[in-house]
Parts: structure tokens; sequence; C-alpha cells
């Protein structure tokens, strides 16, 4: 049997795993991402790690590849270009360093492709050759796979679907310094930002208002919903519309077999899903309504940041990621 | 040298064209594309054309395949989808007939995608690998190039970019029977119902006010623009501004390297591209406000539908077109 290494760089900690081709994880570690100086020692100490977790399993000679999945992550170039959360000077040359380290092969993508390349391998794009993967949480991030393939574009750019501009009248400042974006309603924060409206235009009771606006989550929020709290039901309903017509659009540019949405707020199940599935058959063009699939992501939401880099070894044999 | 038939087939009429691999077209006809009572007379009609056409100019052993653009042609299936615009029963297997009739081979897919190859084979898109080419005339179409390969999608329907919602407020009705979407602004009539509104809420004078309603084209506007009218210049003003907009969200999701227009609306030239290029950067993620380059096709408009026919089977050999 082959296995493969799926390493997760976040901005805080750094998730390193060994998967076997059927999308068991045999063995996991954390490790922060911030602890050493400079990007060469944090690729000295996760070679280290890698070498010594596959020691102690009897796994050594059956790792055929390390797969990254990183924020900023250029598969091309096998760089991270411009991550505003790591602490080491741009671009590192994480592609190049790790292959030297652990003489294994090494793929790189950001961390939104390779959660998207995680369902194809093992979730439930399985035997699909188009679908729309979309994450949420800190952000909105978005992975496309297109015939087969996932797009990369110019600099391994394409899919940044949480900067579209969903509402041109919107009044919602976004981190990129544009108003409306698609992440500015759907993400963790998004969400909050739709409950604080909601909490001033609606005046019914609801246990959010117990909560200072500073503190408030989408996980308080998805919390008070499933316990029947109105307010927060609107909430999500409305993210879910939003997102609903977000993808309407969607399907619309790359035709796919489904969009699969991944992430936190996703766990309010029916609450967020039945909006958005009404809203994307009211606002997709005709040719789209009864064809494209709405799913939630089949990746069990601890180990889908592993799985998706691990799948990147795998996937380099069968897809386009250079 | 090696020579190709490009066949463009429009609701009214078929232009057929033997291209050489350079862009030179050698010669070119057409015929109405409603003349003959089935699809099996019609093609009977084509492909007499082609072996005449052919023998006439000493070609016959030097065609390496024929090219079709028509609009609803799905490239997998080699067939005529629901096409709105064809009087014969639906699906017609163009691709098969053909073959059958000619004994060559045949590579067919939709009028907006042929022109999108056609760019990359002969025009401005020459060795790009990423580019999004969109077609401004009845309707707005769009043909997309990710990773050096044009994007299918399932049922060969990606791109279908003028059904973009681009103002989720909007009171425009679209015929695909939703409103808001990018035709509605940026295709001939779209640019007559931006100028009706300029006329409703702009007093100045204009020459646009002598024209009926219902006789009002884009090439009226178009001239009165170039000719200095202050109403038509504010219009195309508009519909370069609402598609800039536009082109800046299309960048977020394939990452390109050139956003290429085309259409009889480009001849205005600065009067649409200025204001285009202003909103695009004003309204495009910071990643790509200076790297997507906003041209103009290089086309010559009277012969793109037939060179993008053309370059089928060219581009066949070295993209995915199946």
């Amino acid at each position: 049997m082959n296995f493969t290494i799926g390493i997760d760089i976040g901005g805080t900690n750094t998730a390193i795993g060994i998967a076997a081709e059927n999308g068991e994880i045999m063995v996991r570690t954390c490790i922060p991402t911030t602890g050493e100086r400079t990007a060469r020692e944090y690729v000295d100490r996760l070679a280290g790690i890698v070498a010594e977790l596959s020691d102690r399993h009897g796994l050594k000679d059956k790792i055929s590849g390390i797969g990254i999945g990183a924020p900023a992550a250029n598969g091309e170039s096998g760089m991270i270009e411009g991550a505003t959360n790591l602490p080491w000077p741009s671009p590192i040359p994480l592609r190049a360093l790790m292959e030297e380290k652990t003489g294994l092969p090494v793929f790189l993508t950001n961390d939104a492709n390779a959660a998207a390349l995680g369902e194809m391998t093992y979730g439930c794009a399985r035997k699909m050759h188009d679908f729309i993967f979309i994450t949420l949480g800190t952000g909105v991030g978005a992975g496309i796979v297109c015939d087969g393939r996932l797009l990369s574009g110019v600099r391994g750019l394409a899919g940044e679907l949480g900067h579209i501009i969903i509402d041109p009248h919107s009044s919602r400042q976004c981190a990129c310094g544009r108003k409306g974006c698609l992440q500015t309603y759907c993400s963790a924060s998004g969400i909050v930002r739709t409950a604080l409206n909601i909490l001033e235009s609606d005046a019914r009771e609801s246990s959010l208002r117990e909560i200072r606006a500073d503190r408030l989550t989408s996980r308080n929020i998805g919390d008070a919903a499933v316990a029947g709290d109105d307010i927060a039901r609107r909430a999500l309903g409305e993210t879910g519309r939003t997102l609903g017509f977000a993808c309407a659009q969607f399907a619309a540019f790359t035709s796919p077999e489904a969009i699969i949405l991944f992430g936190g707020p996703m766990q309010a199940g029916d609450l967020i899903m039945s909006p958005l599935k009404e809203s994307f058959r009211e606002n997709t063009l005709f040719l789209h309504k009864d064809t494209v699939k709405i799913l939630r992501s089949s990746l069990p939401e601890a180990d889908a940041a592993i799985l998706g880099a691990a799948a990147l070894p795998l996937m380099a044999k069968s897809i386009d990621l250079e």
C-alpha cells in the first residue's frame, strides 16, 4: 500500500499527517507555525517530523510524496508568495527546501485548492470532472475543477471566489479594500455582520442580544439557530440565500456537475442548505436549474486540511498540477 | 501548406471559408441557414459547397479538417442541442452527419468558444495560456481559456458570462427570465436600453432623440458618440463601466493574463475602452489590478467567425477539445 504525507500550514498551527490511499489518516501531529526564526529552520523542523513519523510507524519506504496546502502558495513556482500571516520574508521557496531536506517529491497549492482535491480524492467529488468547492471560514476560498483539472491560472491565482463582488451597491467593507465581496457576507465574520444587521432591524427577542457585539461569533449564531432562536435562524437563512445567489452565478462560469460547500457554518445543516438551494434555483440560468447538485462536503472537518494536502501527490499523477 | 475549413452557422446565414494556417482566408462564401427542409439536406448542401470550394481552388488534398461554430453546439457530443434559432428538431448530430458526408474530421463548438480559439490561433491571444474572450453582439458570449485549455464543463456549457447577474437589484428583464444579466447591459440591445435610460434622466440635447425608440440601435449610438453626441457618449461610457465591473469579477475566477473584447460596440474605441479599463481597475481585486491586460480583439470583425471555426481542427491537436 502507498502512503502520502499531508501538511496544512495555517497562520497559527501546522498540521502534519500520513494518509493511506483510502483516506485513512494513520498518524497525525501538530506544531506551531511560527516557532522558528527562519523559513529554513521551520522546514528543518517539518522534515524532521516527517522522517520521525514515517520511521516510527514503519512507513519510511512506503511514502510516495508530500503535499502541502498553505495560504498564498503557488503550485507552479513552488513558492509561498506574499502570505500576510507568516512571519518570514516572501517569497519562501518551500517546495525546493522540502525536497532538498526529505528527498521526496513535494507538491504545493493553496489551502482551498488542496481541500478541493481532497474532496475529489476521498470525498463526495470522487469521479466528478467538474465541480466548484467552496470553503467558508475566516475567509471564503474556492477550488475549481473543470474538465477534470484544477484551474490554476496566471500565478496560480484562479478561484478567488470570496472576492467576487456580489452586490455593487453593498456598503460592506472587505479587507481587500473593496465593498460587497462574497466573503463580507458568507465568511465567519460575514455571518456575524448579517446577524448584527438583523439585530438592528428585527425587534424580536434573541439570545444573541445578550452577547457583546465584539464577542459574537458564527458559532454562537449557529448554536442559537439550532436552539430555535429566530434572529439567528434568519441570519443563517440570509447567509444561505446570498451564497445560493453567488453559486448561481458561479455555475454559469464553468458549468459544474456540483457545487460543494465546506466549513463550520455548514454544520447548521438545513438551516443554511435549504435557503441556499432555494436561492440557487431562483437565481441560476435555466440551463443549470435542475442539473447542478448543491452538496455539503463529505470530509470530516478536522481531517479535511491534512487529507487535501495528502491528495496532492496522488492527484499530480492524473491531474495537471505542475 | 495545410488548410482548414471554417463554418460559422448563424440563425440567418452560414459563412464558409478555407483558411491557411497563417489566418489568411483563401476563399469564402455564404448560404442562407434555413433554406433546407431538414438538417440532413442542409448538411448535404454544406458538404457540397466544401467539396466544390476545395476542388475549384486546388486544395482538395490539403484540407486537414473542418471546424464548425454554432450557437448551442456541444463539442463533446458533436450535437447542436436546443438551438432556438434553427428550424430543425433538436438535437442535430451535426458532427456525425458532416463526417459521413465529407470524410474529413469535424470539430464543433459554440460560436463564442470558436471565436476565442480563433483569437488564440490567429489573433492577439497567440502564446497566451490564460485569457477570457468576450463577444458583444445580439447577446454577450464568452470563451474561457485557462491553463492552455478551453473550458468546456458539463454538457459544454462553460462560459455563459452574458448570464452572470451583475446587479441583484436590477430591474432589467433578460430573455432568460431573470433580471440584471450582463447582457441586459452590454449586448447591442443592452446599450440601447442604457441610452433610453439616459435619454429619460439627462435633459441635454441629443441626435438620438430624433430616432424612434424601436429603431434605435447600438450602431446609431456608436455613430452619434463618435460624432460627439453627449448622451451617446454617456451611454457608451456606462456600458464600458459596467463591462469593466464584470471583467473585474471574472478575473477573480480564472486569473487570466488578459481579457479580450470583440464585437461591434468595441469599434467605438476609447469611448468604451477608457471607462472599461478605469472601472476594471477600480473594481478588481488588488492581485489583478496591474497584471490583467484589457484588450480589443485583433481579428477583423468580418472574418472572425470563419477564422474561429477554422482554428478548431488546428487547436484540437494541442488543446483538449474532445
